[in-house]
């Protein structure tokens, strides 16, 4: 089973601990993407997972792949360039204090990707998934272009497509609005992860439930069979409540809810979802167990510092079988 | 706003994470004092705020007052000359093992202060506020001497005066009763931060509820105008309950219960609900809002390393408006 | 008081914090063994401890030696000499991520021990109680034959032997069974801590509950007085409840339950319950209050990290009486 | 004595040590700027010293104004506002591996400043000396004007003017040329630190040595009244010898030679020798005093971490009177 | 160009700095080997390199691999099963001050490989390259017997064979003396790092230079092309002096002598100087560039922490044409 | 070999790596003391070794007094009482950057001691050497008091006493002069370390050369039977070079010189010579070999983080038979 993504990959840089950024005189590193994120994860349940994006052509962007390929993830489609690496720095909350995130990524290698600049022909030729989301488009025109490349090859060779449909308005920068360049990227998808509240902003899509709004989704984009969403409580930044469903067209299937205490790290946890669904609907002939899946595995990861989950497939299978007493392995 | 506070300021050293004393082979710097911390608390709040103190002329001595200034903190008037910079060890506890101090304060430069070591004129024209707290007056005469005539030239100069009438028996060493001592000082102050038992100790001012205790103390002291006090419940080290309330001589105002879980550090909590207090008294025309505040910015300061309480205007309101869940702020 | 252990000290290895072994580029180092832990206790507690291993004639080993001398346990009685010093890696889980160890303890300096290093009658002259687990005759035939010429010294001199008859499968790798050996070590003892189901695994004694099971033992093992247990509920890695219980052949003593969060340091918390009942029936003349103080010994040790037990009686005395509030120590 | 410096300040992250880039999964924080360099020296030789700059309105920009508060450099004249915090990535060489930096400073918000964004008139009144170098104004045309700006309030207002004509020539990337800019910039100068082949690259002056190169920039530019410049010799990443020397237009004074190693962080040795050419000359009416005063401060810089040289007087005349010994002072 | 290497690989564990074993309570982590060392730092100079090797089935196995796969290592061809993972705890000396390391290795996984464990033949095809050293043999039966096999595919499939022929007398433990295994594994070889006394120990072959003993061993082992040593001169555990030679059966190249001063890590210097010498043979045509390209190389590697050499070519070039000046790169 | 020493314990404090005391967050913990250095030394060449002092009874006295039995010094004799702990803080410079103190000992429970607190008799019985410094008869009457009676008492049962006469005039702050004090208690010597200088001003003793000076001495106190005193050339804080000698009334025996650089910790290196000759002394019949050993020893010192020696005798006779090559061990 061979999957690719395609994004952007960020240097994160965070305080140690719970300090505050004024606090600190180091930074804790790590590398993440949401699309990377969901990357490193398939590969540690053993697939075959490749990332297509674009570093600076120096050491801290040949570290960013040295990252990746460390956990596994095949790096031989990465180009580099000029540009920046793209950056973000993590003040870590706690309780009633929330985490705050200063993104820093503005021209980034990544960014300055050309329509051309990945030969997709080649790099999913054989390839069983292929995996975008809604921070690439918003990042540059040539990166929505790159993107759009990508789908419409995966769609003529075949390949399933995901997307995590994800809307930050603070990051479309570059003269388009997201109405007009999400819907034919999101034309070519499998599975959407998406609310109904973002379905009806991006593409006008109305309906007052969840299976009424998926519905309505896939008649207007009739390539989508799967159509998937967490639910979070947020109690404190220490403690979370976590679910997801996921609906085929006829049926919601709901997971269990995750009462998750103390919480290590809150990044990349819906990629990790993302990433354990990707991997159920890939694995198992049961869309119950896949939900359950990448809802034990979006759990466990947040007991993982950093934006990967490093989570295998015997610990999420655990927990989604409901043992989750957290009891010592010898 | 300009705010006035004095008092000593120690450099606070504590294992990392929750190791025991013996386990560490490394010490984390804070600097801390309880009415520093109130300056920095408020210097965080957007206004300005000057500590009073005396340090060592030495490199340690001179780091102290740089750990001020960082925190926004004006440190002209402090004094520099002979005597040792206060120490205390902190050894955090977690759960049901407490965290444990130990004090190393003796002969400190700034218990070495006179009664004319600081030009009071000069420090308090132009204030709005002067703070101090009970354990000035313990640390030596000289230390009550000087304290009485800051209070006294505040006074003087129509400058509120606030005090923490905190008392701790084991550092009363210099051979005056806080009984002949507390009282004078007293006498000059606006806001009081107190229990019914500390009042019936230290003034013999006696009454059965928060509310007739304090309009005894406003009878005997008639300058006072606000009395007020926290309520801490310890479930364990890791989790407390803290709510807080104000009394105006007609009303008493009592914020929400926080239940603050975990607790990253619990020094200096009091004195974030002091200044937090402090800035609503300058700033709100609105008792409730005040007590709110200070509660929000005491519960806010248990998520944050140090003695000295980091949060913004904006994250406590945000809180004291009733949302704590916490939730990642891009 | 003088208390002999003997067995096995590892060095521990584990990532800082709860990363996991992939992500770090440094290890935290403890040293432990499940004996070793209940000398450094009950050393804590003010006894004279002294525990004799065998370890390697190097930094490391001697190393190991002085981990044991800082906390105040005897070391002369230590051999050096060839063999490895036995480690184990530990992963610490957080919520529901269990704690992982990998061990790696093969062909130790301890598994080399021979009938005949251990000189028992010097060491067990003098000394109130004798200590061992099921731990060391698993781990060759030497450790077995060494340790059975211990507790034969130790019945002759009159001396008390306490034995957690803990059983590992993975270890007994020698090519004798835990039935063969274990009987004829039990024999001599005076205090087990053991379920009833290991009861009748390793001896083929049966009983329907704890009592029962226990009669049982006591019947076929004459010497034995006390029978212990402790009982865990593991709701998460970082949230479990914890009780013990202790027979005396006529009445069961159960302790209190503890509901401990979070867990700094699961390791070790079963020795901590040993030593703290040890220093019970050695110091009270109250069944119930030895087992409670071990109960609390146990929990206070989740608070902890590292293998051993560094609470004094103080702390534990403070929890065993109720007061869990963790309330600040000046 | 108040000296004014403006400039970008950046944040500086290092991989601990001498570790590659590839090689941490932590990087140390400083903050610094070559012209902030200078003021952070100068406050520490106990003069007053501002420093104009321009900050991100977030966690981050408010850091590095607390990292400079904290060294007793006036902040009050900074401004916030859009744009990001410049960075730059430092891995430190050892012996024959040099030292090198990734650069990370577009589009900061210090390049966004324009030419009246800093109200100079206020700035500059009541200065004693004002700093520029060469990196401001290749920044972008608004800091080439801004700087302007202030050179000729300064020139109005009597406050000698010192610069580092520093030239990179990657970073003039908005259109202009150096020599397009500089000579305007230069002419309002009293001391210029550069060397002849600058002089000839950036302004056409030539002259054969240091001394006729010197006298024909100061034909050029008639406000000139010293030209100094530093001569290192790069034994290794770990090793230098530094001298300097300084030209009135009559004589050349030259400092003595230091042999430097080992070498902490050569990063601002060029600062701390402009800091302390500026002390001496504001200080000491002995020009051989003031560059050997420059020359000891930029050597004692070699041995300290960060950008900025934390040596106090005492210390730069020891070193400056020939005690090189290093014995420890008690 | 593709590179195969084949041996053992350790998780090295150091105390931090330069403190003893019996000080620290953390370790430094990394992973090496001297075949590996070589493959990776021939992936740094850009070629394709391939590490073979056996890993125990567990996440410290999997984390040596990912170490291999972060610094571009290709890891397809590694074994994972029962066995443990080799240690060895390496102290850093400083200046008269020796290293110490302590060896851990016994009964590894990788000793446990067998004659067929690697299928050789769809390792080897395409490589062109082949590097093993005299630490495989040593460790077991099996490895020898698997290096034999996969020299002798080497030379089946034309592949040119190198070795680093040293010899640790404490490891031949299994029963064999090197002087029956080394000759018919030398048999295969192309280029032979060794001194001509190991020459005579191990093969019977002597000469009273090195040119004499080279070409004895060349008549002795007629597919030998290229001999090879360095000459290390150790001033003090911080400063050493490196250079090396080259022989071809005509000529001796001797490369330039390094002064290496101060030594941040010794470990894998020698591995620098094989992969450095191993890119020149196959990059330049050019015995004299090879031989200088290798010392240099080595002497950049003695300012890297770990045991791989992470230098790039850029970085070796500068060094090898003379440039040690160590100045920062912007 | 039994060897008692007696004196202060401090903690010491100091920044990571070189950094300056303002630029720390955190700080290193040894704990040191002049003559317990000597203990610990001592105890490493495998000599008994037992240190007296006084401890306050709290959890850092504790730590004290566990760090000295992790490093096998008997500490028996110890007592804890009322009091503070000792400190010092220490900044490690760098080249021509000096190291410096900040002593913060006043008030130390160890200066509270009075002339009966110890029991010397039992203290000193059976044992083969009693070492003091000039820092205790500095600290307090009590200490001189004491000290004094442990000479007389070592004197009565025929144990050798040593002294470093080590003068600190900022130390004597207790109202007597050490020209009142310490005759009485070089009175009791065998062996004295200090310099002709010191002599003259502390017992108005007087000769032109080391061997007349110490001649003068042996006069003036018969007992005294060795004198020695080391040479320190400090080129720079990186680099020393030193020698020692020592006289036994006829002779002068001078060791070699070493040239030592880099040192990593300067401190305790006078206390290190001292268990080196004491330990020569004790050993070997041969006054060459003797010195020679603890000239070999304090060079080995520098090496070595914190205050105490930890070299074994192995590797002080290495370099004291002259291989200061450094080379790896194995």
């Amino acid at each position: 089973m061979k999957i690719i993504t395609f994004g952007e990959v960020m240097l994160r840089l965070s305080p140690p601990g719970v300090g505050r950024f004024v606090q600190t005189d180091s930074l804790s590193m790590h590398f993440g993407g949401t699309e990377a994120n969901v990357a490193v994860s398939l590969a540690q349940f053993g697939l075959q997972a490749a990332h297509v994006t674009r570093f600076p052509d120096h050491a801290l962007g040949r570290s960013a792949a040295g990252y990746l390929r460390k956990y596994s993830v095949d790096t031989q489609h990465i180009q580099y360039g000029d540009g920046r690496l793209g950056l973000y720095f993590l003040e870590t909350g706690a309780g009633s204090r929330a985490s705050q995130i200063i993104y820093d990524r503005v021209d980034s290698a990544f960014s300055r990707i050309k329509a051309d600049t990945i030969d997709w022909e080649s790099v999913l030729t054989g390839a069983d998934w292929f995996h975008w989301t809604g921070i690439t488009p918003a990042l540059s025109q040539g990166a929505a272009d790159c993107l759009l490349a990508g789908i419409q090859t995966a769609n003529r060779l075949g390949v399933p497509v995901s997307a995590d449909i994800v809307y930050r308005s603070n990051l479309w920068q570059y003269g388009r609005r997201p109405q007009e360049i999400m819907p034919a990227l999101t034309e070519g998808c499998t599975l959407v992860l998406g609310s109904k509240g973002l379905f009806s902003e991006l593409y006008d899509v109305v309906g007052s439930t969840f299976q009424e709004s998926g519905r309505a989704l896939m008649k207007r984009f009739p390539n989508v069979r799967y159509i998937t969403d967490t639910k979070r409580t947020s109690v404190s930044a220490s403690h979370n409540r976590l679910g997801a469903k996921l609906f085929d067209g006829e049926s919601v299937y709901k997971s269990r809810v995750y009462d998750i205490q103390p919480i290590t790290d809150r990044i990349g946890t819906g990629d990790a979802y993302m990433a354990g669904l990707i991997y159920g609907l890939l694995t198992f002939n049961d869309l119950q167990r896949a939900v359950e899946f990448g809802a034990a595995a979006s759990a466990l990861k947040h007991t993982i510092p950093g934006d990967v989950n490093l989570a295998t497939v015997a610990e999420v299978e655990t927990l989604a079988n409901g043992d989750s007493s957290g009891k010592l392995k010898r």
